[in-house]
């Protein structure tokens, strides 16, 4: 699966002249997914030479105005251009009070269906399941509900080692080839899958961690993933002043991501008050070497 | 009075990649105007220098999303910087709705207050009296109720000849300062002013129509304005099409300004069918002659 994640906006609430508001693009093959849409993010995706006609799936992390302000225009935007296909969007349940008071009053008539999901900040769960990836949300902890995203290629059947199931009916080859052991009436073991078995892919996984303070909690959730990327508003100097707006350090970024054992860790959401970003990345790979700072246009590829 | 306006954003719904949406800047010595507010507005203030923190009043035209969508996010970052400063807002009844349900789904509190004036688009009315200006609202012809805006330096005293005033008592002459005639009981005229005194200043006036259908009507309160902004959409080729959207060509918005004997007119909002403005150009200055381009970044003084 060619699965690619670009940094549309990694700034906080405050922009700069090179950072935009929250938003990431992640291209899974040819359907486009995108998380969280702070205000411009339609600019910012033209600029980087992306069509917003491609989106399909559409994730809002929270509601504060620089994680959604943008989707209103987006929507808008895809209207007018005459789109058909329904765009499918998971979000806090009251941005359907905010949109609808929105088109209600720009007398808005939708050319296209808005599936909307609304998610849960209480447990992690499976929100989207298409044919090659699965998304999950998960509560992060914020001044307001507030979830975290893990997108997740979907395992391949697994190829059987064949000197080892050469007699095994039909029905348990097929129970083997997704993973499953073959159990008897008692509920034992007979055949572990792994004796004769083999995995074909290893699948690849990217997360979303932003708006939080430092939540531990959140590390079983994504585990292992390839990509993480986790908000990092504050160095240490500041630390009570993340805690008190429910945003992590740098510091507290790279021990959620060493704690969960992730490949690659992506911090962005500065706040205005550093210039520099490389205190951000010494801080951070102090505690986990594999650390880059967000910029908006860059794109990672797993 | 300096009087300075700068065009921050000029495209029709649909951006491009050198035009944003609506949002002009009126700078009356400083003080600060903005005159619509599309989507990321804030970043445009930056991109061409202006600090949004020095905006005290902000007039919008209409709900549709490519003139207002920017607003929200404005008023957040300016509650982030820790204004204290009233805005004063002047807008669509309806636009108060809009903000409480974005502003309590984000459970933003505001450090300043907004204060919110609605406008009527039935009537010609003076929403803002300045010392120096008056802003007025009147009404343009759009799918959802519009309004033009009209930003007027006040007229100085006027000056008195002073060998046709020697022997008039001082109430005499306040009131021929401020322009009134003298008149008796019976209401019949015994000083006309401007047979006794001479205007100080010509006073400057800038006009804003978008968005709007053909609509002569408003000639009569844009009158001989140094400076018209007016929305043209399309090309006469199209004009069926500006009809059905309640948009302007070039042609009728030039025939607005010829109407009104403005000054100079800009036009702008045009739609992205047409990849050549020059057309625009062609079309207007056939009718009025001083038309020009409304471009991003460009200052008008008047």
């Amino acid at each position: 699966l060619s699965f690619k994640i670009t940094i549309l906006g990694s700034s906080s609430a405050t922009i700069s002249k090179d950072r935009g508001h929250s938003s990431h693009l992640v291209q899974l093959e040819n359907i486009h997914l995108l998380i969280d849409c702070g205000e411009a993010t339609q600019i910012q995706l033209k600029k980087f030479g992306f069509k917003a006609s491609k989106l399909s799936h559409i994730y809002i992390s929270h509601l504060h105005g620089d994680h959604y302000l943008g989707l209103i225009g987006l929507l808008l935007s895809l209207n007018l251009h005459k789109r058909k296909e329904p765009i499918n969007l998971y979000a806090p349940p009251e941005l359907m009070d905010i949109l609808v008071v929105n088109f209600k009053f720009s007398d808005s008539k939708f050319n296209f269906p808005i599936n909307f999901f609304a998610t849960n900040n209480q447990s992690f769960t499976c929100i989207t399941d298409e044919k090659k990836f699965l998304v999950y949300s998960f509560p992060l902890k914020h001044r307001i509900h507030c979830t975290g995203f893990l997108i997740k290629e979907k395992s391949k059947p697994r190829k059987l080692i064949a000197e080892k199931v050469k007699n095994l009916p039909p029905n348990y080859l097929k129970m083997l080839k997704q993973g499953l052991d073959i159990i008897d009436k008692n509920g034992n073991v007979i055949i572990k899958n792994e004796d004769v078995t083999y995995p074909v892919n290893q699948p690849k996984a990217y997360a979303y961690c932003s708006d939080t303070i430092f939540y531990p909690e959140i590390c079983q959730y994504i585990k292992g993933v390839d990509l993480l990327y986790h908000e990092a508003t504050f160095l240490e100097e500041h630390k009570d002043r993340a805690n008190e707006t429910y945003h992590c350090t740098a510091k507290q970024a790279a021990t959620i991501a060493k704690q969960a054992g992730v490949k690659k860790l992506v911090i962005g959401h500065f706040s205005p008050r550093y210039k520099d970003t490389n205190r951000f990345i010494q801080e951070a790979s102090s505690i986990f070497e594999h650390t880059y700072i967000a910029n908006d246009g860059d794109t990672y590829v797993l």
